[in-house]
Order: C-alpha cells, then sequence, then structure tokens
C-alpha cells in the first residue's frame, strides 16, 4: 500500500447534507482528520435546505477509502449516495481501441481499402514478402505477449486478469513511442505451446515484447523465438530493467566521480530481472560484480547450483567472495537489488565504501528502506514512483522498439541494448546531474526520440533493413513531397 | 478486369509540356480516346512556356493504365513523369492503427491506467473473470483470423499477403460495427495447429472471425472451436454469405410473389459457402433444393460422395432427380451458383419457371453473364459492385458481430443466423422493394443497427448475458448519468 494517498486509490463520492454555512468546510475537515487529500469538490446540486456534493479525494487504500466514507456518513444529516473508484473508471471498456486511418464514406472508398483493389496489393506482397513492411501494418506493429504468469508483483493471475496490463503498456507503446501495440494473452503455461503460438501469429508483427512471464520458463522462450522468428524478441522484465538500472548506474557514478571498471558492484537477486541486468552491465564495462541469491554468494565452488547461477559464478566474483550478502556488501561502491523487500538496513548500507550507490528495486518494497539508506550512500533509486530516481521501464522499451522498426530489424542483440542504454542515460545533461536525477522523467520529451536513434543506428550497423521493390518505392516516393520525375518508377508501377 | 474503368485501378500521372492553349485539352482527349476516365486534373506548376500537370484517372486495370501511359507519351513535347497508384497509397502503412482512449499527460494518469492502480483491477478480474467483458477491451474486440489460404480470388498466398485483407475486414468492423477488431493472420496451414493458436489468443477477443480458410479444412476448425471457445466462432466466407443469400431470396420471392417453401430451388456449389447457403435456406423454411456440384446432381444414388456431400444428398432433393445440372434447372424458381465462372448461358436459364429468379455469386465472373440472364429471369443478383442487387457480406457481419458482443454472447446457433437474414430483409421497405433493390446498400444506416437487434435478442433468447460483480455494476452506473443513491455500491467499491 502507498505510503501516502495516492490517486491510483482515488474514490468519488456523492452525498447530500443540510445547506448550513458549515457543510463544506465539515466535508473537507472529515477528509483532512481522516488522512485523505481533497483533490476536486463540486457543490452538484442545491435544494430547499440541502445541497448535493460530489467529492473526491486520493486514499492510502481500500481499507482507508472504507474508513473515510464511514467517517463522512457520522456528518449530521448527511445521506451517502454512490461512491465509485476513478481507478476502476479509467478502465472500463478497456484502455486502447483500433481505428480505420481513412474514412470509408462510398463504394470507391470501398474498392480501394477493400475488394477489389486491395487483391493487387496482397499480389504484390506474395510477390515480394518483404513489401509487407510498407503495405500493411506490420510496419510498426509489436505484440505484447504474456501468459499471466507473473504480472506485476500479483503472480500467476492467468491471462485474462493480466489483460489490463498489457493493454495499458500498449496505450505506453503509443504515447511514448508512437507504436501500434496490441495485447496477446495466452490460454497456456506450456513453454512449447507458448512458442508456437506466438511463431503461428507473427506474421502481422515487427516485434514481439515479452512481459510478465514466469522464469525459468521466460528464458527458454525468448531464446527460442529469437532462434526461430526474423523479428526482434524483448522481454521487458529483463532487457528493459537493464537498460534503465544500466543508464542510471552509469549516471549515478559520474555523480559520484567513480568509473565503471573500478567499482565494486554487488547485487542480489539472480533471477530474469537481476541476470539481465548483470549481463549488460557486463557489457558496459564491469569488471567486479558479486551476485547473492537466496542462498548467499554465488561463486563456483556452491553445491546445486542452478544452471543459470552456474554461468553467474563462471562469469562474475573475480575475487572468489563466500559467504552472505550482508558480508559480501563491505566495501561496496555498488549495491542493486532486484529480489526482495526489507532484506538490508541502513546500518549494513553504512559498511559499504563511501559515496555508495544504491538501487534498491524490489516493488512495492524495496531491499532496504530508501530514506534509512539515504543516511549513508550517495546515491539511492527504486522502482518507486514516489522517491526519487524511479528506475521505469516506461525510459526504455517506447523508444527500443521505435528504434528497432525504424531499422526494420529482425533481430536485437546485446550491443542495441547497450546503445540505449547510453542514450538514455546521455538525455541527463551534466548539469542537470545531480544525486537526485541520475535518470530523465518519463515525460521528458527527447527521452522516446533519443533511445531510439541509438537502437536504430546499432541496428543498422548490424545489417538491418531492407529495400523496397520498385511499385512500393514509387509509391512512398509519390506520398512524399518529392516532385522529381521517375521512370523507373513507372514501370515498376504499372 | 473490372468491365469498366474503376477506381481501384486509378492512377495518378506527373507531367510536363509546352504550355500551348490545347495543353490541357490534348491531355483530357488523349485519355478519354484510351477509354480512361479523368477524375482529377491539376496544373501544379507553370513555368516559362511549359506547364506541369498532375493528372487522376481510372483504368480498367494495369495493363489498361500502362497504355494510357504510352499514349501520353507519345504527345508533343511532353516529359514524362512518376506515375502513382492509388490503390497503393492508400494502403502505405497499413490501414488500421491501436489508440489510447484516454490521454496520458501527468504520473496521475500513469498510475491510474498502469502501475499501481492496475494492479486492483487485474484482482477485481482474476477474482471474477466476467468483469473481464467490462474492464478491458474483451467488452468490444474480435479476432479476424486467416491462414491466407482462400484468400479472395487469389487463393492461397500466405498469412502475410493476406493482411491486407485482414485489415481492411478490421476497418470495416469499426466503420460499419464500431467493433475493435484485429487481423490474426497465422504462419501455419495445419489444422491442428491453427485449431491450438485461436485457443491460446482467445482471452482477448469476445469472438472470433474465420476469413479465407480453405475447404475442408475451414469445417473441422469452426466446429472444433465452436466446441472448444466460450466464445462466438462465425466463418464469414460460410455465414455471411448465407445471411446475406437468405436475405435476398426472401425479399427477390416477394417480387415475384412467390413462398420460399413451395418454391423450387437449384444450387451450383457445395462448397463452404454453398453448404452454408444450403443450410440456412432449409432453416428459412425451403423444401424442394437441388444442389449440383462439378459430377452434377447430389444424390444418394451417387457413387463416392464426399462426406460433406453425403449430408447434402440425404437432406436434399426431394424429387430424387439425377443428372446434370442443367437438366435440374428445368422448371426450377431459383438458381443460387456459389461455383465457377460461366457455367451456364442465358438459354439455360430460359428453361427455368416464369418469374425466376438467378444468383450468380461466382466472383469475378459470374456463373451465367447477369445481363443475359436478365432476359429470361425477373430478378438477377451477383457479387459484383457493377451490377444490381450485389450480395456483399458486409451487409452482415458488422451487426452479426455487434449483436453478439452487444449480449455477450458465448456462442452463435442457427436461429441467430436466420434472425440476421430476416432482419436484414426486413430493412428494405415493401415500398423500396423491386428487382433491382432486393438487398439494401451497404452504407444504409439501418443495415447494422437493425441486424445487431435481431442477433442480440436471438442471444439473449439462447440465454447469453453475464451480471456484473457489485464492483463494475457501481462503476457502470457512476460513469452513467444516473445520480440516484446506491448503498449496494458503496458496499460494493470498497
Amino acid at each position: 500500500m502507498p505510503a501516502a494517498p495516492s490517486v491510483s486509490y482515488s474514490i468519488t463520492i456523492r452525498l447530500e447534507l443540510p445547506a448550513r454555512p458549515t457543510a463544506v468546510s465539515e466535508l473537507t475537515s472529515v477528509i483532512e482528520s481522516s488522512h485523505g487529500i481533497v483533490t476536486a469538490l463540486d457543490v452538484t446540486a442545491s435544494g430547499a435546505g440541502r445541497v448535493r456534493v460530489d467529492l473526491t479525494c486520493a486514499t492510502r487504500g481500500t481499507d482507508h477509502a472504507e474508513e473515510i466514507v464511514e467517517a463522512l456518513r457520522g456528518l449530521e444529516g448527511v445521506a451517502m449516495g454512490r461512491v465509485s473508484d476513478r481507478t476502476f473508471l479509467a478502465h472500463l471498456g478497456g484502455k486502447i481501441s483500433v481505428e480505420p486511418k481513412m474514412p470509408i464514406r462510398t463504394r470507391d472508398d470501398l474498392s480501394l481499402i477493400y475488394t477489389p483493389g486491395v487483391a493487387r496489393v496482397c499480389e504484390a506482397i506474395a510477390k515480394e514478402p518483404a513489401d509487407a513492411r510498407r503495405l500493411t501494418i506490420k510496419r510498426n506493429t509489436v505484440a505484447v505477449v504474456t501468459d499471466g504468469t507473473a504480472v506485476l508483483g500479483l503472480g500467476d493471475i492467468g491471462p485474462l486478469a493480466a489483460l489490463p496490463v498489457m493493454e495499458g503498456k500498449a496505450a505506453l507503446f503509443k504515447r511514448f513511442g508512437g507504436i501500434d501495440a496490441f495485447p496477446i494473452c495466452l490460454d497456456t503455461t506450456d513453454t512449447e505451446e507458448i512458442i508456437a503460438a506466438v511463431k503461428a501469429i507473427a506474421p502481422v508483427f515487427a516485434g514481439i515484447n515479452l512481459e510478465d512471464i514466469a522464469a525459468p520458463r521466460c528464458f527458454e522462450i525468448e531464446d527460442r523465438l529469437r532462434d526461430e522468428l526474423d523479428i526482434p524478441v524483448f522481454h521487458d522484465d529483463q532487457h528493459g530493467t537493464a537498460i534503465v538500472c544500466t543508464a542510471a548506474l552509469l549516471n549515478a557514478l559520474k555523480v559520484v566521480g567513480k568509473q565503471l571498471p573500478d567499482v565494486r558492484v554487488v547485487m542480489s537477486g539472480a533471477g530474469a530481472a537481476g541476470t539481465a541486468v548483470l549481463k549488460l552491465l557486463l557489457a558496459a564495462g564491469a569488471r567486479d560484480v558479486v551476485v547473492a541469491d537466496i542462498d548467499g554468494v554465488v561463486h563456483t565452488g556452491r553445491p546445486d547450483l542452478h544452471p543459470s547461477s552456474r554461468w553467474t559464478a563462471e562469469n562474475t566474483n573475480p575475487r572468489g567472495l563466500t559467504g552472505t550478502l550482508v558480508e559480501a556488501l563491505a566495501d561496496a561502491d555498488v549495491f542493486i537489488g532486484v529480489s526482495a523487500p526489507n532484506i538490508l538496513t541502513g546500518d549494513d548500507i553504512a559498511t559499504m565504501a563511501s559515496d555508495a550507490v544504491v538501487f534498491a528495486l524490489a516493488n512495492p518494497t524495496p531491499e532496504v528502506d530508501p530514506t534509512a539508506a539515504a543516511e549513508h550512500a550517495a546515491v539511492v533509486a527504486t522502482g518507486r514512483s514516489d522517491f526519487a530516481n524511479q528506475i521505469n521501464n516506461v525510459l526504455a522499451f517506447p523508444g527500443v522498439f521505435r528504434g528497432l522498426l525504424d531499422a526494420q530489424s529482425h533481430s536485437i542483440d546485446e550491443a542495441m541494448l547497450l546503445a540505449a542504454a547510453r542514450a538514455l542515460a546521455a538525455v541527463v545533461a551534466d548539469d542537470e546531474l545531480n544525486a537526485a536525477y541520475i535518470v530523465p522523467s518519463v515525460f521528458h520529451p527527447d527521452v522516446a526520440t533519443v533511445v531510439a536513434e541509438a537502437v536504430e543506428k546499432a541496428a543498422r550497423a548490424a545489417g538491418a533493413g531492407e529495400t523496397p521493390s520498385p511499385v512500393v518505392a514509387a509509391t512512398e516516393a509519390a506520398a512524399g513531397t518529392d516532385a522529381g520525375s521517375s521512370a523507373g518508377a513507372v514501370a515498376g508501377v504499372l
């Protein structure tokens, strides 16, 4: 539950009460003494001696909202009406729609976009499949794919209950990346069935965003789809987190005047996100990283290492540490937690090197209380929106896919992820950079564009991109403003 | 190729020529003498002695367009520029987009539609799955599913080349039915894999529209999905055609003053569409139907009948006819062709009973030349837009799905299809009805609404519809204008 009243637990209450001079002030003081925050108050009707008021207030959660309603019920002469929930209102009917791009007013319009005209476009694509990226929505369309097994903090709630998250993600893809994304919630948790379903629907899409699929299943699904599809496959829980975390660390180290290759990094968590963060940090130049899981520090001498931890043991911990997370933390420059709530105290952070950097990303409750950590660390970041330095994937995925689509990339690799991280870090200018601003706001106008340009460049360097057929080149040119002559286009179109 | 120049083969030509007084008239007369139709002419630039003209004209097809371009090339002093194709321009970048329903301007907006607010909506659906129809896009979303094996007249062009048709269909769903439809083009032609993929993606959708899937595969796919899914499955090539064809026949028989139970009907074609038309005609009350396939009249005595024709043999042909289609046509009141081009002549139609009704639906070339047929039949209909009485599925599927979604139907049955056909027929008022107007225009404002109401009524009669949970009931009520008090809503929301 949020520490403070939040708009995501905001309610609107309709009530009536006697039109005494103190009527409105009585309402607001009841809300205030109940620790709610009034965000709107409208007298929507007034009659003989009574007024009707619509009152909207932010609460700390459903229990708190109920307390507030009960408190209002106690007012003399009040008649409580409907109480509605702004969050549910915002989701009513779903959050995205599918819209035609052009009006369909006449039979001519129908003949152009449907039969008989459409047949020639189909034939052109049958002849030159690459043209589908120009003549269909494939050009700008991404699938947001989940099986509903690891949704937010909620866990395995199934594909139907996961849909509100995937719709929200699709809305964010359009808002921040200009990308048409559609939710695919799969009614199976079988790895092979998930792979088969995604491969089956792939023709319509130019990219796959895997979302909230439980580990270790998500690893094989991603690896297999990357091998077997000709479009990029991105697991946001892993790679989105890794990009934003790496960008934030690059900037945090600037703030404390340290270099990534020189610092000692301790990580808590060897799951999907943790492993992705680890790999991108190593690619970015980190050399001394120690990873701890629930059994303590991961090292090659540990018995019964999970296969994925085996790779970690062999590629980290150069000083051969053993023991607990807390022991490993001593003299570390950086702590990155992608694990569990409240596993560290301020005193543990105090054992770190001077000018320590602490990323406590467990959500909603971080690995260490951010306020306590801030007493001993120079820079603190969390996954929460109510503290400074939120590590938020919305900073990464819209720009990453924008760049992949613009490059018509058939794949995504570590160089592209690293390019995204460095570009994101660079959005914060040196004169803006400080301990409370190591990542830009998700509403910073440059974020998606800058990340997209970096990813597109990296993708083209990796050999992405296709040449359109003459028919499409002519059409694209005609759609543009260029007025030049082109006999080739004539031959191509006719 | 269309009989007349068509906008779906429209080209725009940019050219320059000497600015002599006759410049423009020379251009238009070249187009006219080449039998093109000028639809737009703009002088887009004028210089020292020369003018630049953008000329748009409808042609009969790509060869004809090339002839026209060559003819223009022959003009004295002309410099041909780019020739572009209006149809390809209309498809550039695809024909539908995915849009957020609400603006995302502030962190509060994010908290409402994404984390943390969305978590509570997910939890509500996990607790009460039926609420997904209120709180997500499932309420209004249909999948347009194809494997690309039977696309228009093009046949097996594959899923990618089929996408322009499915996008167009999705655009029509929104334009005529207010429905959010999304194209699913499957990269498999294996019946079991298609069934598995559609079942896997079903959670997001409230209906499945199967499209352009080859027979006989399409029959098993539809049957299995209807058994194994809890949302309606509609194969437009079958049921859409059956609805419009039945509606048209009901009105055609009114025109000639005959009753469906009394007339002799001869059908050509025992494929997917033909079988669906047959079944709906029988459900509508037809009693004397004779079906012919490529081997002649279908009767129980015929050896080696295909399993699907076996059903036909046992449920049609009450007078036990044998022989050829042409023989069966003698004294028939109605001919319905859903088969192959040019299999009948005007003389064959002349052998039918007086006031004959002829539906020649093979596209683009009908079973019999409509003009020749009209010399001997009282009513003629085709699948083409350039003759009267076009049997066009756009008259059916938007209203059918609108009604199914509004009823929250878990299935679709013959009673709903028949209700749709009767409602569609009734859109043509008795004083409008005549031999050239037995079906309304696809742009008739009432079509989708009237069909939707009939289908919703039939679906509710079949037991469709669900009651929302208190939390959603309260939210829907709050979203409405009703200002009444609701203690239940209070208890429900909090």
